[in-house]
């Protein structure tokens, strides 16, 4: 019985779910964890590391490493939230009047207020807006019905996985290097990963041949391949698929009978000339043959130009599902009753910025520039400056938050790295942590051994110090090893 | 191959997660759902029903039926979401200074501000404070590390269930009646559920030797009891338990190895002369040959006397637990990154109130006096008027925000049910429903049979309209199946 287990606990490391014992998730990982201790070893005084903060660029979480919430945003949701401001006097001197308009017409699709769980898939007057988002960006219609809010875009893939996934031979595709949420959750629900690459000397583009080599291999192997995870742009390799290589990907689904899962979370970080095409336009531009295509779209406030990661705000478009199906996920997201009522608000408002001539319009657009070109400026410079390191390579920043780079190690270092059992990307970013503050994630936590990930979040004066940081100890590094 | 399914779909409800399908939450179920289409329909002009408006008594969602969100909370909320006001002109007219005060000290506690990813296990200053108030509560510490900060009580009871069952033989202990989330959750995560009764002969009191045989039973049929869930004060039935029959429970579990999962989300909402007694009292209480008892207390801002249900804020107390085992559950947080910043402030408001001298301290009190007074009422109220009706019984509603009163159906009203494919008392709350547009959930969602569920969150006076419908329509009921 339960009570005469040795460590005279109940629940022990052996009995508990051996799915999520197995699970790794990297991005709050070692390094993050050991980041965390070096920090408040600094803060209690200790003046042994040669800096004097941690910098983190483990995570894409912009405001808590500078980067200022847009105002509008804020002052709306805070109206929003305590409606009592708008019968009180002064509020007009506090307030814009496009602020107090915004505020009493998201109040008025608020049944109860956000102190009141809304219908499981989210108050209906804001999925109205998310689809019309979606019919101006796509010039594709999209259905209230088919949208659900999530608590950010993780609960949303969750509830997706949590779906599909019936027995262990059900396979997921997922593209290598990958954010850990997709392994992370297949392992956590028993399924099959099946990964396919993505090519770094072609700036990691998607090779549909090397795809659908996987495919088979995966069913020789007795697994089920059901669905296939697709970042777009993408996390943690900073790539932007081209129209055509989602076309070529849409029909290869189609044809081998798979679900695709479209990551989009970052469909406003792009700093190249290509720009995003979402998934839902290059179906619905195929046409009538690939109307009943099964795919998912994931969005977030957490990301794209408002970094609102504290919302935990998102929606998922469902295409094409059959509605038993259908009922099912709306089933699972009642058993979790609704996700959280500013995080739906904030979805509308990112979907549905000023307009010209509203009041906040000039510093909302200020502000809004202000963050965009500091990103494509980072995102040019940690590109150029990763390149500059001999024995360091990264393929232009397209999108997203992060640089990739590869790391060519000396064997030596390797061999060091064995003998401290770790990975020798993770021995790598301990030493880049130790040696210069800087805190970032091993590449093998996203299925890209041999490589970091880096966010260029951080202010533009930080992140120019810590890449001249980063090249002396990478020069330290590798001589240490040679 | 996936894409050769008879529906040409790739998810059919067929080749989907079995468990999901079998997954049942009737909280939203099909009464509620009916509910929702009649409201449409009323709305968009129908004036065939015998009522005007739908009265929502089939969940604990205040705000959706008009409790009004206490001021001092939302004055907070709206400062700490945007910052931007304390910088202007103004702002002490529209705020009172404990407020700004208050909001200030949050807005210290909170690195990055409330648009940041914070701690996986929420942020470390509301954290200590949550440990504070457990020790203010029960006289005993509590430990910064043990608290987990989460989007409601859900979804800290799913992170638990979900480390806890490892094999379908493992077993989760559930009252019967429960709260559907239990079921719903040991279903979709593969598990057995083993029930135990209360006794509503004597006040939906906790039976041990019941419980005993329950236990011994279950190993007899091969399952593995590894926790028992306990709600008190009690989700459906309204009971709240004694000091001794805790006491009793408690030791009952440590003889047998079973973990502790209490549902402790009522424990403000005590109308009678007993006293809530927290699970983490009495077993400290029991002294250190208790110590290394394994238990869980959960907590949410959605009930009590603020019911603010749409922030999804809770926090989980974790207790005796292995730290190899309370690390994967950290893992199991980190992968979903955090809880919603704005349901961590909710929980550190729930706990702090303003206090006397504060300059708020008289209004706080006054609204919170006004809903707790009315809920008392409305308490006793529904008590009486239910148990006036013949064929009605209803035990005396001790805690929570629920009546869940037992109905004798006649043997015609069963057989019309089973022709309708119902259980009898869905096919009572359909026609209640249809009769009344009172909104009850059936108690076999809640494994209560031939009960029903409401709520007494609506106004007094809708709710002493509602009353007399319900009787009617029962009188009715009866008679027209006799």
């Amino acid at each position: 019985m339960q009570y005469l287990q040795s460590s005279g606990k109940v629940l022990t490391k052996k009995n508990i779910n051996q799915n999520l014992v197995e699970m790794q998730y990297a991005v709050r990982g070692l390094v993050p964890i050991t980041a965390e201790r070096i920090q408040k070893e600094i803060l209690n005084g200790d003046t042994s590391k040669p800096f004097k903060e941690v910098l983190y660029c483990n995570i894409g979480n912009p405001h808590s490493v500078g980067q200022k919430p847009i105002t509008f945003y804020r002052e709306v949701l805070a109206l929003v939230d305590c409606p009592m401001l708008l019968e009180r006097e002064g509020v007009e001197k506090l307030f814009k009047p496009d602020v107090i308009k915004r505020a009493k017409e998201l109040i008025g699709l608020i049944k109860g207020g956000t102190g009141a769980y809304s219908h499981s898939q989210g108050i209906e007057g804001i999925r109205k807006h998310v689809a019309e988002f979606i019919k101006g960006r796509d010039g594709h219609p999209a259905q209230v019905g088919d949208i659900f809010l999530t608590n950010g875009a993780s609960s949303g893939i969750q509830m997706i996985l949590t779906t599909i996934i019936a027995e262990p031979t059900d396979a997921i595709l997922v593209p290598l290097p990958q954010y850990p949420i997709y392994s992370a959750l297949i392992k956590l629900l028993n399924g099959t990963q099946v990964g396919y690459s993505l090519d770094e000397s072609k700036g990691w583009a998607l090779n549909i041949d090397e795809l659908m080599e996987k495919i088979r291999e995966a069913r020789v192997q007795g697994a089920k391949p059901k669905a296939l995870v697709l970042i777009n742009p993408g996390n943690p390799v900073g790539n932007c698929l081209s129209y055509d290589n989602l076309v070529d990907l849409v029909k290869l689904c189609k044809a081998e009978g798979l679900v695709l899962l479209a990551d989009e979370v970052y469909q406003e970080n792009i700093y190249a000339d290509r720009p995003f095409v979402s998934l839902k336009k290059v179906v619905r531009d195929l046409g009538p043959e690939f109307s009943g295509f099964e795919f998912v779209s994931f969005h977030s406030t957490s990301k794209g130009i408002i970094g609102e990661c504290g919302r935990r705000g998102g929606y998922m478009e469902l295409c094409g599902f059959d509605p038993e199906v259908q009922a099912q996920i709306y089933k699972l997201a009642s058993s979790g009753l609704c996700s959280n009522i500013d995080g739906q608000v904030m979805v509308d408002l990112m979907i549905r910025p000023p307009l010209p001539g509203d009041e906040s319009y000039e510093d909302f657009t200020r502000e809004r520039s202000a963050i965009f070109d500091s990103l494509k400026r980072k995102s040019i410079f940690l590109h150029e400056s990763l390149n500059e390191i001999a024995g360091v390579s990264c393929q232009p920043l397209k999108g997203a938050m992060y640089a990739f780079p590869k790391l060519d190690l000396p064997p030596k270092a390797i061999a060091a790295a064995e003998g401290a059992k770790h990975a020798p990307d993770t021995f790598y970013a301990l030493s880049l942590l130790e040696n210069t503050g800087i805190c970032a994630v091993p590449g093998s936590g996203f299925d890209g051994p041999n490589h970091i990930r880096l966010t260029f979040l951080p202010a533009e004066d930080k992140l120019k110090t810590a890449m001249s940081h980063f090249r002396r100890h990478h020069e330290m590094f590798v001589k240490k090893y040679s």
